[in-house]
């Protein structure tokens, strides 16, 4: 727990004068006031958790993270667990949604096995970093240890510090792991209190029997298990996934380190909500990619008091609303530190 | 209007088997059916537009026309009308907001004086296609004569298709013009018989009082005119601008050469509507890059029946929400034509 702590420790409230100092500037720019709308917000964003007046986003970074869910042997899911291992050698090949858009913003991808259920073949681009194969069946009892959890929000801090070491100036996340809404929707139920319909998808693409079924499988792994709302950990150990505690580790270190951090969707935004519940100022470091299709997104959201970037009907997960918030940010950033001002530009302002 | 017949007669309808191919292709490609929502749309947009079944947005070009109007005489602006002339001059100094989202989409900006004010200092990057020293005051009389805004139109084909020559994949529309927004929401009433107070919007920044006037001024511009829906070059002529015209004779043009075009906000939109009076079939090549700030665009776009990619609360003109929806409209396209089959990466499908 050290590290996990020392990291909490160090994510401090962003600093308000520079927001507002970075709005007056904003206002100097050659175009009529807060024309820029969502694009201006972003950029006090970044400039916010950045701490910087002036971002350069030169290095982006997209972390996907893939584990195994034991509660798949429920039958939640439209695809088999093999799948996730299919798709990290996928994204190593480079063919998956997020090696395009992630090479669309000029990101890069760090793929890492938190848990994948086999063994992955080493390849250059992996990162291994295995807690174990695949979680435990939540239906059952807890998804992992409170070790493992600890593990998991660890290993996301070390694999981020691993990158900042390289440099890095906004991140996103990202995830793969068949079962994973199940996780989410219960990991959102704990702390939103909404009631399971509400919060439950279809995932990759359940039918209304499937659904009925994710719901009584999420509805059993709570009364089996009862996650305590008060202790983010317990939550994670209990219905979370490797996954989804390695991305909540990367936020935290985000953080701290006063990194950007774009959250994906509704997997990544369960990650958020253990990372919001740790330690709440982490909020500040947040950017919200989109408004996932999964109905649990927008609690999520709500709860934190985040605002989405895009709504663009997304239920992909990888990271992939993550790299077009990404280039959406980037763009923002580009606003704010190569436009002229009317002053340097000699352009009239508005009529007194 | 030989030119303009000529344009209007080879626009024809869309490929509709060649888009439900383009479906069937997505839904091959590694990830859950639909699972990329808005991505995918566009992706068939530019598909259906273009006519190619692999297209490849590599020549990206923003038009952003300039246009004085006389209605300025009638207060209806926040800002001074010599700002038009200053702002191609920040235009052309790369130092607006259209020069810096068009670089980060990796789109040129070509700029026209189709109807500045004043005489431009020649510029090798300014286009001078000047109909007039901007449109009469539209409170008093015509805004231009039927043959000025014939004149528009074939302008705006005719840099279209200087442009066409050079290499085109997708273009944006964009403009400035200090008092547009008047004209755009007096076309706008002309074509969607909407209450002025509805579509009547506070362009750069005016106060209620100034939003009461600017509502008086359209008034009496549709009362003294007497524009005929019937007729988009009526309208045209008698409530819109050079470089209104001239945007509809590229969205004309663009239709005709199966270029897929990008919308800007609410005065692209009134060209749109244009294009869209003189010929219905250019909807399906149009893309409606936002949702603008300025309430009557909503209705422009129900009008034509376009749904629109962002809604970032942009108000600025110039091509800017063009510039992040050709951003877009080219990651959809990566996905469409980089992203690997189920079958290539050796993924499996869905449970049966």
């Amino acid at each position: 727990m050290q590290k996990i702590k020392e990291t909490i420790s160090r994510i401090s409230g962003v600093d308000r004068e520079l927001i507002e100092k970075t709005q007056r500037r904003l206002d100097n720019l050659t175009k009529p006031l807060g024309s820029l709308g969502r694009l201006e917000e972003l950029a006090k964003l970044i400039v916010g958790a950045s701490g910087k007046e002036s971002p350069n986003l030169k290095n982006k970074v997209i972390f996907t993270l893939a584990g195994d869910h034991g509660v798949t042997d429920e039958g939640v899911s439209a695809f088999p667990k093999e799948v996730t291992a299919q798709m990290v050698y996928n994204f190593l090949n480079k063919g998956a949604a997020i090696n395009v858009l992630a090479a669309h913003a000029q990101a890069r991808v760090v793929i890492v096995d938190i848990g994948v259920g086999q063994d992955l073949k080493p390849a250059a681009e992996l990162v291994i970093k295995k807690i174990n194969y695949g979680t435990q069946n939540m239906a059952k009892g807890p998804a992992m240890s409170r070790e493992e959890a600890v593990k998991a929000l660890r290993t996301g801090i070390e694999i981020f510090e691993e990158e900042f070491k390289r440099g890095l100036d906004i991140i996103g996340t990202g995830e793969m792991g068949i079962g994973n809404t199940t996780a989410a929707s219960a990991i959102t139920a704990v702390f939103t209190k909404q009631p399971l319909e509400a919060i439950t998808g279809r995932g990759t693409g359940i039918d209304e029997k499937g659904w009925r079924n994710k719901i009584r499988v999420i509805q059993t792994a709570l009364e089996v298990n009862h996650p305590d709302p008060r202790d983010p950990i317990d939550v994670l150990s209990k219905v979370g996934g490797f996954e989804i505690g390695g991305l909540a580790g990367i936020i935290l270190a985000a953080s701290a380190n006063k990194i950007p951090v774009v959250i994906d969707g509704f997997i990544s935004g369960a990650a958020a909500l253990i990372a919001f519940q740790i330690e709440p100022k982490t909020k500040e470091y947040m950017i919200a990619s989109h408004s996932s299709v999964e109905s649990g997104h927008k609690y999520i959201l709500g709860h934190i008091g985040l605002q989405p970037v895009l709504d663009f009907d997304l239920r992909l997960g990888e990271g992939t609303g993550a790299a077009l918030g990404i280039n959406l940010a980037d763009a923002a950033v580009k606003i704010l530190t190569q436009m002229a001002t009317f002053e340097s530009a000699s352009v009239s302002g508005k009529d007194k």
